[in-house]
């Protein structure tokens, strides 16, 4: 019976696998060309798997799968290293003595792997090591992911280590199986019509995304925590999937709430100078690592938009994260403290989380890492890096990005976002001197020693093409790879992306990376071009209400907040005549951004407000550029579609149409984009349209009118 | 106190007319610059009234107003007319010998007119006059336009005479105050809320404008009709609007139901040749005539539809025609009978009408008219001509076009009609030989001596702006002008009316008339290019469906009827090979028609079902010169939006706004109209869309659920 339900369940995946659903992700091993096929089958005709472990033994099955989906052929396993081509395994140092150094698999670290293609007896061997089974991991899918993109695998020498230690992924799930910005469905963790135990081939697929991509934690809940995680059934159910990534090299983390003491353990409070409190979350660690011994740690957002917190005690952040990261330290777990603070009332809303974090700087236990949003208010299409980075030189700082596309179309328009976040990581901070860039302060350089991080908000759920839209999942892959390595492009990241995921022709991948790089930047224009941001509609974010206006609202909510425009221009004073975020950059930046002369173009109304007719070095005045911006972001999103139109040889029918039709929703709400903003800006500038733009095709009252529904997405 | 509600009346329509909505329609009287204005000024000081009668008062006043408005001056009013510049009346030879000859004046006929200057004294008089006291009228308001257009009045020398004897709208007006197929607002003529007395200003208003035009009569009551019109209150009502009318000629006639003896009268049933019946007419046409001694006659649609008719007792239509007529001949009545018949069944329903009225040629009365839609099917964007024309040689034919747009986007959509309606009366039908056009054949070729008319469905509503769009005011006066004088080309009139009701400035009208004569065509290509016709939303006939099924609905009620795609093709194939609607045209029509090669391409489909690939004389397959034509429509739009803007200038804010806010509606529906129709038909092609075509921004499984209500009028 038992059996009988198995071959069902594989049955069926082989049927939707062939069906080209998307569920496959990258990890498609379907059928590459005879002549490289046959290389590759040739070079790793058999693999000896040096070690066991379930680490060691999910790369070997990656590997085996590979192969064989790759080339046609399963490599023989073999016991005796000497007959095999493809040696895999920690510390090969011993048996291939002259293959490397010690000292260079020491230096591979927790996770980093060396390739190296070595003689041994008559022939070759490929060689996969590190300092550990995980690293070999990492290796087995780097050498797959250059035979899936069509690479050279003899002759290889190469060797990595990743960027930052963590590279997580933050699911804002909730117990009832929604997912909070969440644009692919109901939630993979947490749902009742499936037990775990029926989504373990889906969790172990996750888990091998992640580990393809080179993700090695993830925190299961939403930061708007529900202190029932913390109930028992809660971490059976997080033991149970922690289980099940553990092999890929995942550790599991845990969105905590502040008030879990008095709600759940029924003390009086949470105050976290309380010594009840204080023992109540050790206990808590300890239950928890009972279940999970590599357990990763909590991530608290706390005193931010209605969350409770260290403040609700008249504690501070650091009082709050400390008293939580003690409880962890004995286990090695960790504590990730957001810095997404803000709270309405006079000192505009992204300086905020620097006026309350920086002070602390330095207070933070060793084991606790301030998470900062990229931006300074909120995963806005573009934003200027937040000033935490580089402000707190004594304190452990992360990045937040966000993969699931809140303000960005949800998962209806094709963004990619790599550009933005390597827009982000490669930023000089100048603090304290030129070269600190975003990527370095929180790979360590202001905390030598300790651990480093970096999250995503995912983009997850238990839609049938795991991201809702097929060109999201580069949205994951690509965070992942960023986070191994941010030094690579994202271009070449969307090069392997495609290849992996479509199609390695030629032919096929320049029109689609030309698509994939200009897809950020279209999204900017159609939405907020020029340092314009949070024009969003009310709540949900989606689509274009610049005119929002809800009673009682807090008007940090209100785009009007951000806008600003009036007869008088638009944008957002931040210069020293204004409220001076600006003063939050180190020099030489807090002049360059203080000044609407040198202040960049894509940042311009982020810091500025500016008259409409004031001129830009485009030639243009304000007005006729911003007209220009949209409508070029309309432009754009109609080539993708001709693009996409002309690649329909090289894929698959069910994902060429899927595509196809989201990007005709992308074009149309391209149009709605423009046509709200731009004819309700012009009711202040009083200009005319220029020549260039074509003209509005709905009316300003009506859209006013249009509430937000599913019906907007045909 | 009666006093004071005139005053107030007033007050309110002089601060309505400075607000431009458009009530005014193209009799504004605004201001000419001075130098034109003191010309006209001087020319006409004084006018004389030769004669005394309510059209003769008329058309003083008409012109006194006129005047005032223009020049700022009004005339004076002499009774000497040696003293005075301008001398208005009938029969003017008898006073002023040397200026006309007898015979001149009574060719003027009924309703023609002369405009001369003629030396007087020691001085110059510009004379207007004619036959009849309406020939004055209408001189006069000949004479208003050519001051509204700038035109020289010194040294005229001027006479017209109609081309059709009966220029009529019909009023698709309900009792219930609805109008069918209308889309300005609810019934001028049959409502509730107000009498007829407080409606007595825009009921002369509407006179005014009738007569500005042409217009001579008008059907007060839908085709469709009510027995109830027949009744003694809607007879007085009637008789009301008629005593409002009467001074501007125009008379009014009634839409009557067949069934009227039975319904209304209580007889058994309605059979026309039972006297019983034939006595009830007599009696009810006593009865109207006692109310309205200048009543014009009947319209009747009959066995169409679902309306009764002589056939429900198995008479011909002629014997229904002719029983009604011998009631209004000893009255001067007239009988306008529709051929607008046709049956579900294995007939072509284009062919239908000529099958049903062909043999009864010969055996109408000589007060009948047969009134003939323009094309074989319904007022489609664009048809050939009905075959009617040219084959009934023995009876009297009228043409009816549809100047509300039910096929044409309501009131939403821009489009100038008078190229369609050019395009039928210019149409030769071969019958019986070359020259013999559309507008020759219902101008009375066949029928000398009996009375010729035409009529249009009118676009009028109780709407501020009489027609729903400014622009569909334009269809009204084209019509009219047409039907005085069909040789004035669309672009003459389309001159006139942009004069007139906007602006007389080059700069203005080249732009506009290039709009106005481009728009027809544009909604052919976004709505039914290459002769693709009925491809509107099932019953309301509003925005693409071409996929309708109505289970159990009446098939060629359905666009499939129509299009018939499928992976063969798409098209009509009334060839030979198919309904051989083609041998209901005289040679060498049927011919042409009837072979693919020299069918013209605009009715191509119309009259073949070729297949997706096949050549075109444009160089391009059928399925890509289909989609270039989509395109080149949606193209037209936006090109529309930006010269409407670039007129600005020239216009009042609300009419510009209201104009600019319709034109979006356009674009956004033409871009509508060519997804749904491409999308749909690309199901049968399975061809790609050409390079050239921007792609669709809808998805054809969200349009298919999308239904049709107000919310796409924004």
């Amino acid at each position: 019976m038992r059996k009988t339900v198995v071959t069902a369940v594989i049955l069926l995946w082989a049927i939707l696998a062939a069906a080209e659903n998307g569920y496959d992700l990258w990890l498609r091993y379907r059928p590459l060309p005879a002549a490289i096929a046959d290389g590759y089958a040739e070079c790793i005709a058999a693999v000896h798997v040096a070690g066991e472990s379930p680490v060691l033994k999910a790369a070997a099955d990656e590997l085996s799968s590979a192969l064989e989906g790759l080339t046609g052929r399963r490599p023989a396993v073999c016991r005796d290293p000497r007959a095999c081509c493809l040696v895999m395994g920690a510390h090969l140092e011993e048996r291939f003595g002259g293959a490397f150094a010690a000292a260079e698999v020491e230096a591979c670290g927790n996770e980093g792997f060396i390739l190296r293609t070595a003689p041994f007896g008559k022939g070759m061997v490929l060689l996969v090591t590190g300092h550990t089974d995980a690293g070999v991991l990492y290796g087995v899918f780097a050498l797959i992911r250059m035979m899936q993109t069509g690479k050279e695998i003899t002759g290889l020498d190469l060797s990595e280590t990743p960027d930052w230690d963590l590279r997580l992924l933050n699911h804002w799930d909730n117990p009832d199986g929604t997912v909070e910005r969440g644009y692919a469905g109901r939630s993979l963790w947490w749902n009742r019509e499936e037990a775990p135990e029926q989504l373990r081939k889906q969790y172990r697929d996750y888990a091998r995304a992640n580990a393809s991509a080179g993700i090695n934690g993830a925190v299961l809940n939403n930061v708007n925590a529900s202190p029932g995680m913390l109930r028992p059934e809660a971490i059976r159910q997080y033991a149970t999937i922690a289980d099940v990534l553990r092999p890929y090299n995942i550790r599991v983390y845990m969105a905590v709430n502040f008030s879990s003491p008095a709600i759940l353990g029924g003390l009086p409070g949470s105050d976290p100078l309380d010594p009840a409190v204080e023992r109540w979350w050790k206990e808590k660690v300890e239950e928890i690592y009972a279940a999970i011994p590599d357990f990763g740690g909590f991530l608290v957002k706390a005193n931010s938009e209605g969350q409770p917190g260290p403040q609700n005690y008249g504690r501070t952040h650091a009082d709050g994260a400390n008293m939580l990261a003690r409880a962890l330290k004995p286990r090695n777990g960790i504590v990730m403290w957001r810095a997404f603070v803000y709270e309405p009332g006079s000192e505009d809303r992204a300086r905020q989380a620097y006026t309350e974090f920086v002070p602390l700087d330095g207070q933070f236990e060793d084991n606790v890492i301030v998470q900062v949003k990229n931006g300074p208010v909120d995963f806005q299409p573009r934003e200027p890096f937040s000033p935490l980075f580089g402000a707190m030189q004594n304190t452990s700082l992360m990045v937040e990005f966000q993969i699931t596309q809140e303000y960005l179309g949800f998962s209806d328009h094709l963004v990619y976002l790599a550009p933005l976040q390597k827009e982000c990581l490669d930023s000089d901070t100048w603090c304290p001197g030129k070269g600190s860039t975003v990527a370095r302060i929180t790979g360590g350089a202001f905390s030598p020693g300790r651990i480093t991080a970096i999250a995503g908000v995912a983009n997850t759920g238990r839609d049938s093409l795991w991201c809702g839209h097929h060109f999201a999942q580069a949205n994951w892959y690509a965070f992942g790879r960023l986070a191994w390595n941010y030094r690579l492009s994202a271009r070449e990241i969307a090069r392997e992306w495609l290849a992996m995921t479509f199609s390695s022709d030629p032919s096929f991948l320049e029109p689609a990376l030309t698509l994939m790089m200009r897809s950020r930047e279209a999204a900017v224009n159609y939405m907020t071009p020029l340092g314009l941001h949070h024009l969003m509609g009310w709540s949900h974010h989606y689509g274009p209400e610049p005119w929002t206006d809800i009673p009682g609202a807090r008007p940090d909510w209100l785009p009007r907040y951000y806008h600003n425009a009036s007869p008088l221009g638009i944008g957002f004073n931040r210069s020293p005549s204004g409220s001076n975020a600006v003063e939050q950059y180190c020099p030489p930046l807090r002049e360059i951004y203080g000044d609407p002369a040198t202040c960049p173009l894509p940042l311009l109304l982020w810091f500025h407000h500016l008259p409409w007719d004031y001129p830009l070095p485009t030639g243009n005045r304000l007005w006729d550029e911003l007209c220009l911006r949209y409508q070029a972001g309309v432009e754009d999103c109609r080539q993708f579609q001709k693009t996409w139109d002309g690649l329909n040889r090289f894929t698959d029918p069910r994902r060429f149409a899927e595509v196809q039709a989201k990007l005709r929703i992308q074009t149309r709400e391209a149009m709605w984009w423009r046509d709200a903003c731009l004819l309700y800006f012009q009711t202040f500038s009083g200009l005319p349209f220029p020549a260039g733009m074509e003209r509005p095709v709905h009316n300003l009252d009506q859209l006013k009118k249009q509430k937000f529904n599913l019906t907007h997405h045909n």
